[in-house]
């Protein structure tokens, strides 16, 4: 098994967490996003999107963070990172969905490059978009699990899930861009007790190679 | 079962075409995204993110259209919407989400709104917004599926799976915004078997209440 990774990729760091929780260690490919690697032609075999997180497996290329979890979730079940009932499935896709879909894609570099080459929107106007986007996501989180009495350790139940992950990543990544994640105490209670199992400690962006010593933009 | 929908929603759309498939009859509850429907404390109570899709199930509220396509899956496993073994389900996961979370997520009207809002982008700026990432998610897609020996008479092999129903709900947006789909021919022929098919015609977004007779933006 092979992933395809780079330290500030959250969506990466979803699937680094998955990983570390099943006890796979693949080798790691560092696609250095920031040098413009994911357009060297290897990698563009690899994943023709240019896009990581990849993961090769058996000589196939698993792609997009969310498959390659349920792929990770199916082949090897313990821990489940889902519950066993459709409803409670629905129920922790859903949340994870909320970081993975409505979030995470409008604050990724392909996007902010957009705004600047298309509409030169300046450094402090593509800092408001991003923050917007990252603040109305830990809105919809906090709502649903403070709300939801199935809110429980973590954000479904006392098991960690697909939902735990898609709220560290991206309150980790909320961190890194300067959002305070404090005025959403549950999401806040959750990612604490997450990032004090080594799983997840690991695979933060931060203890990567190639990552700065602290927050950066 | 309860549906809340409404005929322009790309997500919805996706919804209605697997409840079509599996053969589910929900009450149809229209939520007019255009008079703000969404905003209204009824709605709200029903999903705090005022987002469509929404489906009640058995007291339950089910958001997110990935993760309604997953639970309908599960509690109706015939016909099925993914294949059996985990690298294909990885596969068509993938592909749907290169949709469901690349692409769709840039487009939808909130976004359209802060683009106008914040950034004072007017309405031909916005235009090229959206065809920019159709046509992005209309390469990536075009590019796995004619390359991979996987794809059959649907994007993976003979049957209908997730990654159609996404497939099609992005290029019948696409055709709604003027995007032409014929510079991707893999994708216009699947798309193209689909939309022959009464599950996938019945739930096009023209064919719902309060639709328009024809394409509009």
């Amino acid at each position: 098994m092979k992933l395809f990774s780079f330290w500030r990729s959250l969506a990466t760091f979803r699937v680094r967490i998955a990983l570390n929780l099943k006890g796979f260690e693949p080798e790691v490919v560092d696609v250095d996003l920031l040098k413009g690697q994911q357009r060297n032609p290897d990698f563009r075999a690899i994943n023709p999107q240019m896009l990581i997180p990849a993961l090769v497996d058996d000589g196939r290329v698993l792609f997009q963070s969310l498959a390659i979890l349920e792929f990770l979730d199916e082949i090897r079940p313990d821990p489940p990172l889902l519950p066993g009932l459709p409803h409670d499935r629905a129920r922790v896709r859903a949340l994870a969905q909320i970081v993975a879909c409505d979030a995470h894609p409008l604050i990724v570099p392909r996007v902010r490059n957009f705004l600047e080459g298309e509409f030169k929107l300046d450094e402090p106007q593509r800092l408001t978009w991003i923050r917007h986007w990252i603040a109305e996501a830990l809105v919809a989180l906090e709502t649903h699990v403070s709300r939801d009495p199935q809110t429980g350790r973590y954000c479904h139940g006392d098991s960690i899930t697909l939902a735990d992950i898609c709220l560290v990543s991206h309150a980790v990544g909320a961190k890194l861009l300067d959002v305070d994640v404090a005025p959403y105490p549950t999401v806040a209670r959750i990612v604490d007790i997450c990032l004090k199992d080594a799983a997840f400690a690991r695979a933060h962006p931060l203890n990567q190679p190639g990552a700065p010593k602290s927050a950066a933009h």
